[in-house]
């Protein structure tokens, strides 16, 4: 019986899977330089908590199931869930403010294409109670050390900011009712991916006055904050949200990380919980989907049952992440350290068999990564071997052994050998 | 709406994070210092794969759900098939023999109890296309090798050892017939576990012959290979089989673990797909359920429409391990390194506040971890803070700075301070 893998997931093969070490890695070096703690939470919880918040395209993408004793679960979507229903659960236990990343692995049920898998990888960092723009930019910051540290310039990645606080004081500004907002924003988070002429028609179905649509349509074109008040009045909501955002940007530059920033009223973001700024990094070519996003949810917690606890956080999947780098040739097949080996294990007389397992036990024993021939065959093949596996050096075990005691060690990349005392080997 | 975490899963607080850090990074270097190199498949697979040779245990233990597509898909209740699967599908690409390590997460639908979650994580090795016992000696010691590096000795733990072949031969030579051996091998693996009224019961539903089932129960009890000769006559096979269990024993002689394992008639292993050596790892004094176990499974590459290669592995869960790490004292809350902090930024200023940040910034570009204060209050309630992270120093941005540029640096644990140029962390 053939079976495959289901489409959308992946197989990791040794080589694949230095590829994710090497993403996982160094998102776990970048949280922690910038002060956050790991956690992680179940791979399921209850369906209901996805339902909640999360928006409709999440609900849609679920892989839900009904286990045994009839409850409803699902494979987690997303992990900020996760968070809020654990903070939640130890507000009172937990010292203040929360710094917590993840890298939980996810599953949405998306129709695979570039960059969208079915299962994957994702960086989350979350800055919990922290009434402050500070913590938003924070975040900012964060996402672009880890992308920087990669190697990545700002000829690479922009980061694109935005508020939902300011977007709701404009649209309520121009008309749009309270009621209204949470299902125009995943329209206007829409806007940059299709053609202006579906943009406008999906506002049509929810807006029947040409004039609000054409200032919508205007507002999400602005890429500079100078540009909002020629265009809507700012009454003080609007005001205090832009003195915000641009106090944002000042925290962004006084970071150093300027150059990789620009106001962008056309991000949105598709979640429904996002409640202050937004942001998605994406390449400066605009080839490829957003590398990451988030922003500020203050509602989330108190959402779930908790108490009244703002929050800011990002997520970054691995799928664009790796495209994206093999595109700028930072990450190759070459580039990643291969596993290597310390010693290989060689044994070129069966006699000596006993003693050849005995020695690899014993380096090990020390430390150090060894690996022993399964066959005493030609030496040829044996030294094969040892280079499929990258051995650092090889130990032959040979008639040295038997003769004086001495064991032969080859450097595999000089070629030098040398004899060495067995008994170094096995003290 | 308040959600709860569903019962059997575990929630990773980063104190349970790092105890469970500690377990995985410990079994990766014990693979890597063994030479395995690291794999991984996706979380969920066909449904089918389960079905065919993972036992009725695992296939009423699925969680399982059909997608938007119809497929039939379930989490994965262990990684074998995938490894299975994805060593068929490379078969002609991969350099063999094949040496690989994996630290899946798994769920099966438990009832939850002391060692047994609905999900956990599962550390394999496995070593493909060594058609000798000594692959099966090698994944015993790896394994010993890890738990021994924590600090258990062969007074905390011991590796039980039989033959599936061995086992099969002798039930053959007193009478039962192949077809019968699958169905009896999840009851004999139940011996040790069951009172031995309830084990005759079970038997003789599926045996008639008393005297079979008799001899099968003081079968059961050996505890010496020295035995078997006198309760069953050998046959050329039940020989070859006894022959290659003492050759497994002899090799973990040479490896130095001999004090560690024994012979054990009852260990059978409930998979279905074992067909050599099987093992299980248990406490000394038998409280807990096996902390590991595992076997040499020859079919199951041809079972999953691959070539006939041989294969043999081992798995290791982390609730069991845990368990007894911590009954044993070798895993405490203050035994594991906590997350520490470089430096705690403290900013006494509001004026200086944009410096505080900018100094941050500087601190973390420089490769260490750094936390700023989110208030500029009363420099012991920032002191306190920075204790709460774990730094083990402090920069304290005040006066200094604006009279003649310099920080001051405090030193956490022995109370310290002296004054730094500021332009160090700055440039």
């Amino acid at each position: 019986m053939k079976i495959q893998a289901v489409k959308g997931t992946r197989d990791f093969y040794p080589a694949q899977m230095a590829v994710r070490n090497f993403i996982v890695d160094g998102w776990k070096v970048a949280s922690i330089r910038n002060g956050f703690v790991e956690y992680d939470g179940p791979i399921f919880e209850y369906l209901q908590m996805y339902q909640v918040k999360s928006g409709d395209e999440i609900v849609e993408q679920l892989f839900n199931f009904e286990d045994r004793g009839g409850r409803h679960l699902a494979i987690r979507p997303e992990i900020t869930p996760t968070l809020a229903r654990m903070v939640n659960q130890q507000i009172n236990a937990l010292s203040r403010p929360i710094k917590w990343f993840s890298v939980p692995r996810l599953c949405r049920a998306e129709r695979p294409q570039k960059g969208r898998l079915r299962e994957f990888f994702q960086w989350n960092i979350d800055i919990i109670d922290v009434d402050d723009v500070l913590a938003d930019a924070e975040v900012v910051y964060c996402s672009l050390d880890y992308l920087r540290s990669l190697g990545l310039t700002s000829k690479d990645v922009v980061a694109k900011i935005s508020s939902r606080r300011l977007l709701a004081a404009l649209l309520t500004n121009i008309g749009i009712v309270e009621d209204k907002l949470e299902t125009l924003y995943p329209i206007l988070d829409k806007k940059a991916k299709i053609p202006i002429e579906a943009f406008i028609e999906m506002l049509e179905k929810e807006i029947d006055d040409a004039g609000i649509i054409q200032t919508i349509v205007k507002l999400m074109d602005i890429h500079s904050v100078d540009e909002i008040p020629s265009l809507v009045e700012l009454n003080e909501d609007a005001q205090e949200a832009l003195d915000e955002l641009i106090l944002v940007f000042t925290h962004l530059k006084n970071m150093g990380v300027q150059d990789f920033c620009r106001f962008d009223m056309g991000i949105v973001r598709g979640l429904a919980y996002y409640t202050g700024m937004v942001f998605e990094i994406h390449d400066v070519a605009g080839d490829l989907r957003a590398i990451c996003g988030g922003g500020r949810y203050d509602n989330l917690l108190s959402d779930f049952g908790g108490p009244k606890v703002t929050a800011t956080g990002m997520g970054m999947g691995d799928a664009v992440l790796e495209i994206l780098l093999r595109e700028k040739g930072l990450l190759t097949d070459d580039s990643l350290p291969v596993q290597t080996l310390d010693y290989f294990v060689a044994c070129v007389d069966a006699d000596l068999y006993d003693k050849a397992i005995e020695i690899t036990a014993a380096i090990r024993q020390q430390g150090h990564s060894a690996n022993l021939t399964y066959k005493t065959n030609a030496l040829k093949k044996q030294m094969k071997a040892a280079d499929a596996m990258n051995a650092a050096k090889c130990i032959i075990v040979g008639g040295e052994l038997k003769e004086d005691g001495k064991l032969v060690v080859k450097d595999m990349k000089s070629g030098e050998q040398k004899l060495v005392d067995a008994a170094t080997f096995l003290k």
